[in-house]
């Protein structure tokens, strides 16, 4: 098929690694030419021919993907593989060394890191990153969109470099954006969102704060007014750093995120007419559902690419507690990095994510 | 020892009944009078006199009370007990019956459910009590202490009454009244209080909720603006209904709740200076624990009596983030009932409990 | 596409029936013909037009799958349709009911349940069928083939009635029957089969034993010596009851098996000839992984339709312990279904399943 | 009290030396004595004084152990602070090179590790011991009891050192031996030990299995055939390797053990008789409790000291299934070695554990 395009996806160990391996191995318009893996490969398992990829991701076995590896990392591997294409799951401070490598080379990139996220110079402070303030990294901002496809798929179309956004701010920008971008909030009264994710948001290596016995049976709250999401929330929905508080927990589940949300309207609103924010805001956003009735729960969404959305108004109508959930690997990384894929090469958004 | 009083627990089948039991068997001051268990028994059992405790609850069997059991509940059982103090851990309706009986037989009642916990009519509504309106029922409503010994040592000392509180009322209120006592409170800006509670919240019958398949890797929002613990909070902390947003989630584990609570100050504040409004106001108070670095988590809390407390603010000193935590079944049910009988019979608050 | 067949699917409200809707709704060879979903519909859903997918399994809400409704079951409304195949996720006697109508209205059947899975009346008593010993049962009785292809892929192929295996089952026979066929194993010494399930295994209705309460942190054994899976085993395998102890334990989780499974061997065999008769076994068995280094665990099968299989030796060669994981509702129940109708219908075996 | 003795734990950052700190704080003969604490104290930690339990272990906080410090270890201290009973909860080869030391210094020693606790130097291999085949450790060797009270409580009551036993091996052990003593078991036979473990067994150092995206919604086999607590049961039931099969398992829960316990008997027993047995040998026990209706499960005995036996027979009578229940770290570590403490010292042996 003439659309199809040559993949590669560096950082594959990873849980977002994962699940954007599977989404790419099915996606229907990449039939023919599954993705190429690269990574760290070691001396031993260069001499087989690199990593299988059942190896890294056992439940990834069977089938053809069963027969992939994964190969040591280099641009000439990409040229000789004809990439197109490169999806970096790798941590910040490498994508800032490769994305403008990428980029002068041709490739177009989706980054899943925070690298490339957040335009405020103040914002981008929390990460320290060795080159802010360079010109290359300034010129390599401009270029960047913010791969929220609800609310820039236009630029995301256009666009050579996504910065596929947080999981946490995913959640709460989608619950928010609506709202505040119909003027319907009163931002002096302050917004909280509180939100709580699964393990695995807090990544693979192993650490006190992932064992077992620390996560399981337990909920704690951390990064309180100064979690590194924050920026992105300011910047997307459209506020300032008084107007809003951010609390992430850490779940004992392995993944999911549920951010409920606490906003004041400057007047009574009813409840169809806050549906009908949403509802409008969303329309062709084909990865948002819309509860109309009910609240989503943490279960309606895992192992889904969807962000589910519902809210409930107090008997005044000026209040409201807004319920927003994904699942942190798909809608919070590997699927929204699949849906800006779709976005940016003319492809059905859903496609491959159904 | 002539400080010894007789016990008697009925509903002790339900996990706060469990805990309560385990609590009152151990306790210093009641060796030797272990307390009497009464309820529903079938006649199978009745032949066999009485339940075994140990059937009931297999991890209670071993020492002692081994050779316990629970028998079918009568006033006269009571009384040819001399049952001086009478716990009930039954459903709200039954208490509603059961107290009025209790306190006109002389006998002393601590009361775990919400029967007895609101004194204004307009918070009562949510549990439509049958008797609601009867001059008996107010009669007994104004001797009825709200049973948070960090908030009404005195009276509970005196009293032949108490209203135990709710989990998630405890966890809240403990949170809030200090600062809201002090002045410090915005309250025109709205608090809100994000709380988690794990399953046991929720009762032992098997409901679709409370099957495994529904709370696992899950979390869902529940009760948003109509949890029938509102009112314990209103009338408690001293707020209006605008002036609070209170949010229970269910949690995927077996125990323990933690609330985040969010306010705003009328004016900056250093942490120094909460942190001594906190101190002052549990000072003599042995079941909450202060943390004055680092927040408080589900896992300390979880099998302890204590409610632990921890506060972060924003840079401006304007803004908090609280965090209380305590066991549902305990500082949130049956240690608060234990602890509630040592200041009623002028016994060390904590005894019992550490 | 002439090969397009119409499914309908009865049960879809159990776990094992929302696996087999999702499965069915993406299957390749059923694009343009979705199931049609039947079962039990009360009045308020019948007046607007039969129950929502997406309200009975939020999860499978999104795409067209969201239009789709569950009717009242009727043999009238599969004849309209013009309904081919039809599987029924019914309790047992459901499924002894109505499969002899659907064969006599002359619809093809997969029954997930344990209707028609025994040869020998000795092995069904522990259903207890009403209809058990009439003429029609025994008929239909000799119709059935047990679904599972790996031992009987030739005999489904031809069939109309295919009674799908028990999860249970499936882990511990794919274990055993290579092992068993070859002759290597000492049968007088006697198999162990200790297997642990996730707790969607006890399904959706809510019991003590289904309570977040009971289950979490917890491990329990349950029907030694008497669980209803062991027919299926003694008939599959091919061994007396005296050979093999079988024992169930419900694990803290929401899905997945592990078998581990204990033999003696005639003779000493090596590691390289007992994976060899594995291999050879599952040669052309594209749902059976094997792992020739390490065992598999219940993460590496979990939502996927693969039965995963290992084994150790001990040093003498003279036993082996295999280890057996599967999905209990895919592998376990609903994959094994679809890989069923895959191979009635002379489809590529896994179409739909990878 | 006269019979009042100064104990001190070394290794009380793990697990089990958490309990064992409870338990020994809890301990109605150690009150007005609490037990030191000793291990690795950084600088900055030296110059407050020491590092506070209830900041290594926060739910240990509140009440008077709140003041309690963790000291810099050395024999000095424990000979300033006049210890008696030192319990080790340290690695393997820490203890052997402390235990001679300490003994050298006449400190009687419980240790929690495996350093101690196997006769054979065969069984002792797989721990690779530095000292392995010196005099010394060959005489310490042999002054060593196996501290199963159980088994071995008149050679406890006299020991200096005893080598507390394994969870695992407790578990399997307890449920075996009777049986095999008794001279029911079919030996040539063999006998299978199916056990399953919650993460907390697995230490506290973040590894990658330890990690809760591997340990959570799943289970794993491990060690099969090779794990060193074989030795253990080996030694102690009194059978050959070729005689049974041991095989661990990784549960996704924070702790509990469940063995299944697979024999087969010489000749048919009756239910009757092997409770009999059983009784008989744990008569004078306090701390194993016998089902002899039902089947224990891990929850009966979380957070409890007790061992939980049950067992069904099959048909024939001459098969069995024993199910042994502990808390790995309570009766499977820290209540174990307090309830060798107390044998040890005279006391009543469950003592603080009920």
């Amino acid at each position: 098929m003439t659309n199809t395009i040559q993949t590669a996806v560096v950082g594959v160990t990873g849980y977002a690694g994962a699940e954007l391996a599977r989404l790419l191995l099915h996606h229907p318009r990449l039939k023919g030419a599954p993705p190429a893996f690269a990574g760290r490969v070691d001396q031993k398992d260069l001499a087989r021919g690199g990593v299988p990829l059942a190896e890294i991701h056992p439940q990834l076995a069977g089938g053809f993907s069963g027969q992939l590896t994964m190969q040591p990392f280099s641009w000439n591997l990409l040229a000789d593989l004809g990439v197109d294409l490169l999806f970096l799951a790798t941590p910040h401070e490498q994508s800032r060394e490769w994305v403008p490598q990428a980029l002068a080379r041709g490739l177009r990139v989706i980054d899943l890191s925070g690298a490339w996220r957040l335009e405020e110079a103040a914002n981008r402070a929390v990460y320290g990153f060795e080159d802010e303030g360079s010109q290359q990294a300034a010129e390599i901002q401009t270029q960047a969109v913010y791969g929220l496809p609800e609310l820039h798929r236009a630029q995301i179309a256009g666009s050579r470099l996504v910065a596929n956004p947080g999981c946490y701010a995913t959640s709460v920008i989608l619950a928010l954006k609506p709202l505040v971008a119909a003027g319907l909030v009163d931002l002096d009264h302050g917004i909280v969102a509180d939100s709580k994710s699964g393990v695995s948001g807090a990544g693979k290596s192993p650490t006190a704060k992932t064992h077992f016995m620390y996560a399981a049976d337990n909920l704690s709250a951390y990064g309180v007014f100064t979690h590194r999401h924050t920026g992105e929330l300011l910047e997307q929905i459209g506020v300032d750093s008084s107007e809003i508080v951010f609390t992430p927990h850490l779940l004992p589940i392995p993944r999911g995120i549920l951010s409920t949300v606490y906003v004041q309207f400057k007047q009574a609103q009813t409840h169809a007419h806050v549906a009908n924010v949403y509802r409008e805001f969303f329309a062709g956003s084909p990865m948002v559902r819309l509860h109309e009735k009910g609240l989503p729960q943490i279960q309606y969404v895992v192992r889904t690419s969807y962000a589910d959305i519902g809210f409930q108004l107090d008997s005044s109508g000026r209040r409201a507690v807004i319920v927003s959930c994904l699942d942190n690997l798909l809608k919070g990384a590997a699927s929204q990095a699949v849906q800006n894929m779709n976005v940016m090469l003319g492809w059905r958004e859903a496609e491959g994510l159904e």
